[in-house]
């Protein structure tokens, strides 16, 4: 038996996410899994490092999959990226040891959110940026970044409906960046709860158009209600840029 | 009378090009023509700097039209925006000298020609590359370059049919820079001949594959003949970047 890691990058516009909760089939694991499968002749269980929304993408997404195939890891990852729709690649593909799990082994993950800060739209990187026309106050929303991090109870920051799981999570940085018309916001922590980023990107962009203050920023953490903090960016903003293990 | 002058950026995957041969409706001159018309209240005839082919994108595009109207340029630009479709966006708007044509005063244009040089394709700009797997001789298609560049008759590298005429240009560079996987070439000349940047492209491609010699450059010129040049490339990778006028 042998443990394969997998890079996978994707342009998440017209999938139903990583994995759908509806089992849907459209979705990048279910066309990852399907030529895997072919591509070994046996059934094979993919698991990613976590869920990608719909319409999501991802520079980094990590998963493995056990086969007792012979197929070298050079052959798969040249197949994968014969067989696999455009919109879906794989960076690499390497033997790893049999304990290596994708999403129970992971310490540390980045995304970024992508805005496009102009009233002259970006045709180019249109599916991958969200439009602000609105002049957005980067000092401000550094301020709140600023106290949306550390370890914390994010539950007013996602849409969990179910209230057992523990919500705390620990955001190490939240890094904001203007290059030319574009503002990205790059998260980096432990775990991310289900909407998290883009809640936090939705009250970051509130505090930028004013509507929000910095200061407001520790009573929606101690609140834990959703309706206190911001809007859902919208999916097409997101990528989620790379997973990191224990070495 | 005022004559207003656009620089337009588009991404030409869903359009016959910039103007159709065959009259065809879905032309980027088209659609912005159609929206011109409707704000001004006049049947608008907007001058391009040039054609681009179909899937042919465009950073700098310039075009000019003449209106009696007194919409300011502001508006212009912002009701462009709101009423193009989310491809071609219009990046400034000014009234400039009643004279000004933007075909016929350019007098320098840059094509960027983007090539995406590995096996693990590139998903998230993959409508604006075009993919060449095998490693590319980046030192043979500089020489070949050189040998490409200065005053020339460019018939051997053209499309066009009639012999009218003149198929001299001056290509004043050709910049050939990698970026990681990516190999950019970049063409500045006082103008090019129908297919020329592609047909130029491919023969440099065939140069750094090894199928061709730098030194065959200046035989294939002298020859006259499209048959001794290299194939065209495809559409999707060209982009024009610039064009520039006097003073």
């Amino acid at each position: 038996m042998r443990n394969i890691k997998l890079v996978i990058q994707y342009d998440g516009t017209r999938y139903s996410g990583w994995q759908s909760q509806e089992h849907e089939k459209n979705t990048i694991q279910g066309r990852l899994t399907a030529v895997l499968s072919r591509l070994t002749g046996e059934e094979i269980q993919l698991s990613g490092s976590g869920r990608t929304d719909a319409g999501v993408h991802a520079i980094g997404q990590t998963a493995n999959f056990k086969t007792e195939s012979a197929v070298s890891c050079e052959e798969l990852l040249s197949s994968l990226n014969r067989y696999l729709p455009e919109d879906i690649a794989v960076l690499s593909a390497e033997e790893t040891d049999l304990r290596f799990h994708s999403r129970l082994n992971a310490v540390r993950k980045t995304y970024r959110y992508r805005i496009w800060n102009s009233s002259v739209p970006n045709v180019f990187e249109r599916k991958y940026l969200f439009t602000v026309e609105d002049a957005l106050d980067e000092k401000a929303m550094r301020e709140a970044a600023a106290l949306l991090c550390g370890t914390h109870d994010y539950k007013a920051f996602s849409s969990c409906r179910r209230g057992k799981k523990s919500t705390v999570r620990t955001v190490e940085s939240i890094v904001i960046e203007r290059r030319g018309s574009e503002l990205d916001l790059s998260f980096t922590g432990n775990g991310f709860l289900y909407h998290m980023v883009r809640i936090l990107t939705g009250t970051l962009i509130e505090t930028g158009l004013h509507r929000k203050q910095p200061e407001d920023m520790t009573e929606i953490l101690a609140s834990l209600r959703r309706e206190n903090a911001g809007f859902t960016a919208p999916a097409q903003g997101l990528c989620l840029m790379s997973v990191e293990y224990e070495k």
